[in-house]
Order: structure tokens, then C-alpha cells, then sequence
């Protein structure tokens, strides 16, 4: 801390030096300017960078310690908040790395008959010297609006563009969440994630905006600044989830697998229905400006097809994308070249965020679902060397980035210059993310349990409740637009929900699974118990209703006999190949989509493979390689449709 | 390509309507334009990142194919030139994402006593509409001087700010060469080495440098745009070597380990020496501008005072956080968790380069000898799973930067607006660059074999001077600064120089291997042949000239021998400890500096280790571990002494 302290007084130094030199308006003087922004920004990042140092050297001491109430992320909260206080109330008026400001008007003669502000202004500079060249003229890029022109602080400290964490921070997340998704758990509880995500989400969203409508208009001092609008918006980025905490518990205990994936399909497929549901907001609001914010039913019907289309264009762009990278690593011998190949494999992921971006459509979902199929079909065909680096390579970029994004919550608390407490709306957002949270766990699973025969029982479903943690991505919604008072305080309340649930519900989750019974030390095979709540019992055969569970999973067991049949062959080097799953007609077609490998491998290759690889219905469920499944697989006397039980 | 151009079509119809939307001057037309920025954004890195898949496929088909003509960096210049080409020449007027300029003045009432221009403008904005804030005020921020107001072409598509190229693209590379160098043949050959790259790099620069302004005096159209500060910038640019290709055919081929040594070794270095060279001639120019750019004793004197100061400095801070990081993971167990170890190491590499930027040190010096600790002590102590992990990390950083800076190279030569093509100044660069190389490379091989025993041959010194491609650092140096003509010039001539020299020298190494007879298929061991061109040769004992040469390296020596008494103990778990090495008063600290891991370890460990991490003295040479040397590790026949042969 010394030491970055050391050098602020450093940079404050040379600052007053360089804008106290007398002399004609030179280029070294500029070059000076330069010289000093840089210095400021490497400061800057600089700041985060010993943050993180600080925050990995920490929790290896909880780790090595065995203490497991704070994890990472909430260790960068507190030591952001820590740091963001110092930097706030240690002097060094922000207003110095500003320099000043000039006010000025069109030249005489120049006509503005545009309605958008210029792009570029030109001032033609008369400085005082009597330099070789006193008149110049510099350009200066169009910035943003100055909204209270009392408090001139658009540049301040230890603050980044907010367009970053879209741009940068969020997509490595996203796209580690979907790469390192358990597939098999995820498809298996597919109906219920589905349901909690999309459906609870809006729902969560809706709700939370009236709600907070509701409130607000009881509170005179509040009224004014608030549009049904900006509820709703709070509303779509409160409602997503970011469990980090509390998965690293469930990961060390090894609590039920299915509980896992409820918590964590939920929380991955939540960001992105609230970032595509809080762009629709915003394209309805921008659409249909009554000024009043009040709601008009065409353009609601407008913004749902936005929701849906959107959503599922970034979707099928995040999926082509991953399985054109499956069809050019299976089809080339890349892998010869692990180097190549894991640099193809990075590009063309990142690629699908910027098509996604160009085309306006959402990046961050797209990476998501291209992470799912990269997966799913691109990971069997990588080499060894590739699996292993692009692997790693994405947990590290998403631990660097996760503990990044929490420093700078915290950080941003005191320094970012655009907060409003006004604790009236902090409770009641307070109060709104808890109900939200309640509104779409507790009547989903009531619904989810008519249909479902293993039902999510009370403690599994008090569970979910308090998985309900906020994070990087109702930051980053909040933060992306603070023009207006009603923006601020939700961006304080976000900020402040934020920290508080990854601190205080992040360091319960021990406790917790105590009250809650909920079984620990489960291993992968067991979780095909029902939800009894005690492992090693001796389960009853699975009554009849088994048969009507499968049948209502239909279109998950279409998909999956598709996926078998024709996905995984065409994609992957996987059997059966497409010579025996397509029309004998089209054999010449499968001829030239099945490689050699794909000819010549034999069983034993398959289970070089990841296991993950695998959706929940099993080949010889779909009918082919129907080989008897052997004995030591499952540790429990069940019948084959056992596996599907959970299905929705 | 058709992909991308529908893109940009998309873009221009997209933008068109947006700017001939009317009505008043809302946030959403604002939203619109930010939308708009942030799309082009994508849409250029998206262009880069298609750049790079393609170049990625080509050269696997290169490398199926056992093509060595082209190296992949040669690819992604030609890629690069052909897109470049197609974006500059299918219509799409530049100036349509510039949007529109105002030219203004201060406002009525406004005093201007400073001498810099504003950092920030306000524009109160009078929009055409009557909405409900028609008067808005909007910052606008310092962007640069307009050199040619009827030029206005600030902002262009497909370029990126040059600062990058320092910041993000460098760092990566250079950190790389520092983690990767083979450190037993580079200090084996450090004399050389550093004579190369110091004293070789300064000559061709100051040589470049006169016999350019010399050729300029001559050519009356270019006389007045030139100082002799200009050409001797050029000159430190311009003498700055990559051998990417050449390195890669070496490896591909296995040539002789020790001129593999010294062309890799020279280019790292001398990347270093040039930035701070280029650096020392600016400052030089800036705190003595006496306008005709002539020479000035004490002004020089400073400089060089800067460059040894910068350059050690940040040589210091490198090393001190490389030695800091070996520290931290000697002592703490943090290698119990692989993932926190490896962000660990990542962020105190991350954070020498920003701490020197901070203090206005050369960071990418500083990153190259961070790299070179952690390759020597650090790695030692990291787990196997962080070993593989970093080591892969940066291997495909290295990978994706060098790619995107060539790939840019090729696209810039026809998009970047401050081109500035003169024959003249060309042709005088190309062959200034090749003299400045040649008054490098052969005086100082012949000073060197003077005093070196086992001489470098003709062949090899042919080879040395052929490896004098230029690549990323020239051409990031050449494009930071292009406010003037000849600094623009100056850029076309640096571009040209990388272009070709990497696609036809790099193109001719396979030819250039077999005309100057260098051996190929050259293992390991065998290096420690003379460079007698032939392998397999029984060797005679060395003469007795070695004990000379052995006392030449003294400095070498005591390096060395400190490194492996006090250092290594020190910084890594390896044998003999400081128990053994320190004075017996000092046991108390020493006991302290001691890991149990160290105690306990036997010379089995050692194995484990790379095997480069010995320096090219081996232990039993300082009086530590003096063990029998097993009879399988030389295959010639020659005494201890014959290690250090190369030394100079």
C-alpha cells in the first residue's frame, strides 16, 4: 500500500511540475501530457494488479488454512472497499488528473444544422508564446454529456470505462462457464434450469420492477426521478445470479451433483436472459419515449420479439460458431500442431463475441453457447496438449477476471464519481432482490414438483433461494449507464446488494447446508438417488410413473437421439459414424463426413474421452452400440430409465 | 473475405441511417452513435481475428505440407497487404465513420492564460429541435494536433492506436523470449552475445544514422524535412532485429545450438537496447531543441546518461520482481493450488511492466529480464501444473501478438493515414539497413575472434548478418510518433523494410543454410564441437589457450558462481543450501532461508528440473556437488574445461 501511495505522490509531483512550466505550447509539453496520462493509467492498473496479488496471497493462507467463510471473490470486495477508501479520503484532489477545461462556442460563420452534437471539435489554439508555430489546431473526440456542470469529474481515479467489462471482463466469464459446464448433470436437469432461468427470471424481473414502482411512489423525495422503466430495468439486473461462493463450497464438500447444477445451470443461463431482457428494456424505452414511462402494449409485444430474437440469434450464432470449429478441427489434422490448434480454437471463440457484437446482437450470450458446443463437440477432437492449454488458459482468465471485477466493486464504491445513497431505495432494493429471489424459486419448484416424480424438496429449494448472490453481471448492467439520478442510485444499490450478498450469504453457505441438511461428500454416482436426502440407502425400483417422466423429457430425448445420431458423428470423431445413422442413399455424403479415425477406433478409444462428453440418455438408450452396460458403472440396483429420472 | 465485406456493408447502410435520422438531439441518437462506435470496434478487431484464423489454417496446410518457404509471421503480412488492399480500394469513403467536425472558439468572456491547449472542450449545443433539453452541455477530450486540416482523416478504419503496440502486444512477446530463452547457450555465448547487441546495436545506429543525413544533404527535395535527430532515431529503430523465421527454421532443422544462441540472444537484447536508444533520442531532441537538430556535447551526454540509467533501472526492476516472485513460491506453499500459483505469476510479471511504465522506465525492458528470472529461478519452484500452464500461456500469447502485429503491418501499409511514400528515402533506407548490419555484425566478429578461441567463422557471420530481419519492435517504434513528414516517411520506409525482409529473407534461410554449409541435424551435446562445420569430427583436446579464455570470462565466473552459492539456494529449492554456502555466523538466517524441501531433497530432484536451468558452469566447476561426471552425458571426448570455450 506504501508503495502505491509512493507513487501517487509521485505522479502528484511531476503533475504540478508539468502544468506549472511557463513556455510556448510545445510539442514536448504535449508529449508531456502524454506521457503522464500513461503513467496514470499503467497507476491504475497497477492498483488492480497488486489488489489481485494481495487477494491471491490471502486466500492461499484461507486455503492452505482450511478456512472456508470467505472465498476470493469476497476477499477482492473487502480489500477493494479497503484500498477504494484510502484512494477516496487520503487528499490528492481527484480534480488534478482533469487538468482544466475550456468553454467555447461555433466559430462565427459555422451554421450547426445537425441535430447530434459534433463528432470532433477543432480549436484553433492561440497560446501565449511567440513560438515558430503559436497557431495550431488540435482535435478533440466527443466524450459525453455533461450532466451537473458543478461537479467536473469525468475522469477520476482508479476508475475504467464501463464498456469494458462487456467487452473484456465478461466474455472470458461467460465463456469458462459454458466450457466447464457438467453437461451431463446440466441436460439432465435441463426442464427445471430452463424453467428457474428464463421463466423465473422474468417473472424475478417483472416483479421486483412493480414492486419497486409500487414503493416508490409512496416515497414523495423518490417519485419524481423514477419511471416504471427504471424499475423494470433494476428488475432484469437484479435478477441475475452469481453463485461463485457458494459452487466453491458445493465444489470442496462435494454436495450433491444435481443440487450443482440446478444452482449453477440456473445462475449461466440467468445472465443471459437478464442481459438480453435489460437491452430489450432499453430498446422499448428508447423506442417509445411517452415521457411518463407508462406502458404501451404494442411496443411491449415489440420488446418480447426483441427478447426472443435476440436471445436466440446470439444463441444459434454462439452454436454455429462452436460447431464450425468441431467440423475444421476434425477435418483438418491441425492437431498435429497443438499450438495452432489452440490459437484456432481461441480466435474463433472470440470471433463469435465480435460477429455477435458487429451484428447487434449479444456477445456474452453468444460465448456462452459457443463454450457449451466447443465442449460438446470441439473438445474430442482436440489434442491432448490443446485440451489441457485452452482449458487452463480459460480458468485463468476467468480467476483473473471474476477477482478483478470484485476489486473494482469494491474500489468503485468510494472512488467511481457517479453514486447516489439514498437509503430509502437501498432497502427497498434490498427488500425487492429478496423477493425476487423468492418469487422465482418458490412457485417455479411448486410447479416444477406437479410434473417432476424426484421432487426438489424444501431444503434443496431454500437452497436455491440463498444461491441467490449478485454479481459481475448486475454490476456490470448497472454501472454501463448512470445519466440520470434514478441510474445512480440503482447503480449504488446494485454495488451495495452486491457486496453484501457475496460477503454475508457467500460466508453462511457452510452454515447453511448445516440448517438445511443438505448431504455432503455425495460421489457422481450416487446423486441417481432421489432426493432422499441420505446417500447408500438401498432404493426401491423406480415405480411406473418412470415411464411417464421419459415421455413428457421428449423433446430432450429428440434432441438427444439427434445429437447422437447425426451431431456428435458429423462433428466429432465419435461412433456410430454417419455411414450407420444416415438413408443408405446418402451414403456417398457420409463417405466423405466420416474420417478414418472415426473408422478405425474401437470402444477403448471412447473412454479416452472426456466422460462429460456424454448427454444424460446414453447411446444404447437411443438404440445403437447397444452393448450390455457393465456391472461396476452404477453402485446402485436401478433400471436403465433411472438415468433419466430427473429429467423435466 | 465475403463474410467480413458484407459486415462492413451492413456497417455503411446501418450508419448512413443513422445519420439522416431527424428530429432532436436525444440521448438515443447519442446511444445510437456510441452503438455505432462500439460496432466498428468489432468489426475491426473482428477483421484482425479472421486475419489471424486465416493465417493460422494456411500454415498448418504449410506445415502438413513441410513447406518451410514461409514462416507464419511471413503469411500474416501478405494476408495483411491483400486485406489492406481490398479495404483501401472497394470504395467505402473513409470519412463516413468520422462523422462531422465543428470548428470552434472560447467562449466570449474566456481568458486563456495557459500555454498547453484545454484538456477537455465544453460545448453548450444548441440542437434544431425544441425537445426538453434543447441546451445540453458536452465534453469533448484532447484527441492531437491537426497537421493538415484539409486532411481530416484522424480517425480510420482498421487502425489502432499505437500505444497498443507497447502496452498489450510487446509485453507478451517479450516476456516470452525472456521465459523461453535457452539459458545455458545464451550465457555460454553471453560475451558475444552482449558485444552484438550493446556495442553492435549503438554502432549501426549512430552509423545508419550519419550516413543517412549524409545521403539526405545530397537530395535537395528531402534536405529540409530531415535533422540529423530524425535519421538517428531511424537508425536506433532500424537496428533492432527479429529473426522470427530464421529461429524457426533453425529449430525445425536443429542448426548448431551456439548460432542458434547467438541469433536468438542478439534479437532479444538488442529490441531492448533500441527501445531505450529511441527513447534517449527523443529526450535528447525534446530538452534541446535548437532547431537545426545539431549536436550538442552535454546534451549528448545526458542522453547517454539516460539510455545506461533507463536501460539499468529497468533491467533492475525486472530482475528484483522476477527474484520477489521466486520469493513468494519458495516460501509459501502456494503451490499446493496450481490455479492461484499461476495467476500469481502472471500478475507479478504484469505488474514489473506496469511499475516500470509507472516510473518512467522502458517496461518491456523490464519484462525481458523479469522473464529471464522466472525461467531461472522462479520455474524451479512451480508446480508441474503451473510450469505446464505458463509455459503453454505464453507460448500462444507470443503466438496471437506476433501474429496480430505482422498481420497489422500488412493491413496498415495501406490503411494507416500517415503514410508517406518517397523512392528516394526508401531506397537509401533498405540500403542503410543493410550496411548498419553489416558494420554490426562483421568488425565486431572480428574484434570477438581476437580474444575468442573457437572463432566464428565466415559461414556463421554470413548467417548473423542474414538474420537481421527487422520485425515488431521497428515497426512499433516507427509508427508511435508520425507528426512530422520524415517521421512519416520514416514509418513507410520501416514497413517496407519489415515486409521484405521477412517474406524473402525469411523466405531464402533454406537456401542461405546450405550455400554458407552450416551444419544442420545438429543435437545438443554436440555444440560443444568447435564450430569446425563438421559434426561427428573427433576433436582434439583443447590447447592450452582455454586457460586464457577461461580467464577472460572472469566476470562471467564469479556470476555464475555467485548464482549457484548464494542465488539459487536462495531463491529456489535447490542444492547446495545456504547452510552450506554462508559464512557458519550466519546459520541463524541461513536456517531461515532453508526449506525443508531443500534439506530433504536428494540429487534425484534435481532431474526433475529442466535441465536448462544450469547455467553453462556446472556445479562441480565452483566446488559444490563435486561428483563424478556421468561417462553418458558427452559424447567427445575433452575435459571440463571444454564447457566453457565459448565463453568470451
Amino acid at each position: 500500500m506504501a508503495f502505491t501511495c509512493g507513487f501517487w505522490l509521485l505522479i502528484i509531483i511531476e503533475l504540478v511540475c508539468v502544468l506549472y512550466t511557463n513556455g510556448a505550447p510545445t510539442d514536448i509539453e504535449l508529449d508531456a501530457r502524454a506521457l503522464l496520462t500513461h503513467r496514470i493509467d499503467s497507476l491504475n492498473l497497477l492498483l488492480y494488479t497488486f489488489l489481485l496479488i494481495l487477494t491471491v496471497l490471502t486466500i492461499w493462507l484461507f486455503k492452505h488454512r482450511r478456512l472456508r467463510f470467505l472465498h476470493e471473490t469476497g476477499l477482492a470486495v473487502i480489500y477493494g472497499l479497503i484500498v477504494g477508501a484510502l484512494i477516496r479520503y487520503t487528499g490528492t484532489s481527484s480534480n488534478t488528473s482533469t487538468g482544466y477545461h475550456m468553454p467555447v462556442v461555433p466559430e462565427k460563420g459555422y451554421s450547426n444544422n445537425q441535430s447530434l452534437p459534433p463528432d470532433t471539435l477543432w480549436l484553433r489554439h492561440f497560446g501565449k508564446g511567440a513560438g515558430p508555430t503559436p497557431n495550431k489546431t488540435y482535435a478533440y473526440t466527443f466524450r459525453g454529456e455533461i450532466v451537473d456542470v458543478e461537479d467536473n469529474e469525468i475522469d477520476l481515479k482508479a476508475t475504467f470505462d464501463p464498456e469494458i467489462f462487456f467487452n473484456i471482463i465478461l466474455p472470458p466469464i461467460i465463456f469458462h462457464a459454458g466450457y466447464s459446464l457438467k453437461r451431463k448433470y446440466f441436460f439432465r436437469n435441463l426442464g427445471a434450469i430452463l424453467t428457474y432461468a428464463l421463466l423465473g427470471t422474468t417473472i424475478s424481473s417483472f416483479v421486483v420492477g412493480a414492486v419497486m414502482y409500487g414503493f416508490i411512489q409512496l416515497k414523495q423525495d423518490l417519485k419524481g426521478s423514477f419511471t416504471f422503466l427504471d424499475t423494470l430495468y433494476f428488475g432484469a439486473l437484479i435478477s441475475s445470479t452469481d453463485p461463485l461462493t457458494i459452487l466453491a463450497v458445493f465444489h470442496d464438500l462435494h454436495v450433491d451433483v444435481n443440487l450443482y447444477a440446478l444452482v449453477f445451470g440456473e445462475s449461466v443461463l440467468n445472465d443471459a436472459v437478464a442481459i438480453v431482457l435489460s437491452g430489450a428494456i432499453q430498446n422499448y424505452g428508447e423506442r417509445y419515449q411517452s415521457g411518463s414511462g407508462g406502458f404501451e402494449t404494442n411496443a411491449f409485444f415489440r420488446a418480447l420479439g426483441d427478447f426472443i430474437g435476440i436471445f436466440s440469434l446470439s444463441l444459434l450464432i454462439g452454436a454455429l460458431m462452436g460447431c464450425l470449429t468441431a467440423v475444421v478441427t476434425k477435418f483438418t489434422r491441425v492437431r498435429d500442431f497443438p499450438l495452432l490448434e489452440s490459437a484456432l480454437f481461441v480466435l474463433m471463440s472470440y470471433s463469435t463475441f465480435l460477429i455477435a457484437e458487429a451484428s447487434e446482437l449479444t456477445g456474452v450470450v453468444a460465448v456462452l453457447f459457443c463454450g457449451i458446443c466447443q465442449a460438446h463437440y470441439t473438445y474430442n477432437n482436440l489434442s491432448a496438449d490443446s485440451r489441457s492449454r485452452t482449458k487452463k488458459l480459460f480458468e485463468l482468465l476467468n480467476f483473473l477476471a471474476e477477482n478483478f471485477i470484485f476489486s473494482y466493486i469494491g474500489v468503485s464504491m468510494f472512488t467511481f464519481p457517479k453514486h447516489r445513497f439514498d437509503i430509502g431505495f437501498i432497502v427497498i432494493g434490498f427488500i425487492c432482490a429478496m423477493l425476487g429471489r423468492a418469487v422465482n424459486i418458490y412457485p417455479l419448484s411448486f410447479i416444477l414438483n406437479l410434473g417432476r416424480e424426484p421432487q426438489i424438496p424444501w431444503n434443496f429449494q431454500h437452497m436455491l433461494f440463498f444461491a441467490g448472490l449478485r454479481g459481475a453481471m448486475s454490476f456490470a448492467l448497472a454501472i454501463r449507464n448512470t445519466v440520470s439520478d434514478a441510474r445512480k442510485a440503482m447503480l449504488t444499490t446494485t454495488s451495495l446488494i452486491v457486496i453484501i450478498t457475496v460477503i454475508v450469504q457467500g460466508g453462511a453457505t457452510m452454515q447453511l447446508l448445516t440448517w438445511f441438511k443438505i448431504p455432503v461428500g455425495v460421489e457422481e454416482e450416487v446423486e441417481m438417488l432421489p432426493y432422499t436426502g441420505m446417500r447408500n440407502d438401498v432404493v426401491e425400483p423406480p415405480p411406473r410413473e418412470n415411464v411417464k417422466v421419459n415421455e413428457k423429457a421428449w423433446l430432450a430425448r429428440i434432441w438427444a437421439d439427434f445429437d447422437v445420431k447425426y451431431m456428435k458423428p458429423f462433428l466429432t470423431h465419435a461412433r456410430p459414424t454417419l455411414l450407420e445413422t444416415l438413408p443408405v442413399c446418402c451414403n456417398p455424403l457420409a463417405r466423405v463426413l466420416t474420417t478414418t479415425e472415426q473408422m478405425t477406433q474401437d470402444g477403448q478409444t471412447r473412454s479416452h474421452m472426456d466422460s462429460d462428453s456424454d448427454l444424460c440418455i446414453e447411446e444404447n438408450d437411443v438404440g445403437f452400440n447397444a452393448q450390455p452396460r457393465p456391472a461396476t458403472r452404477s453402485v446402485i440396483t436401478s433400471p436403465q430409465n433411472n438415468d433419466h429420472q430427473y429429467q423435466f
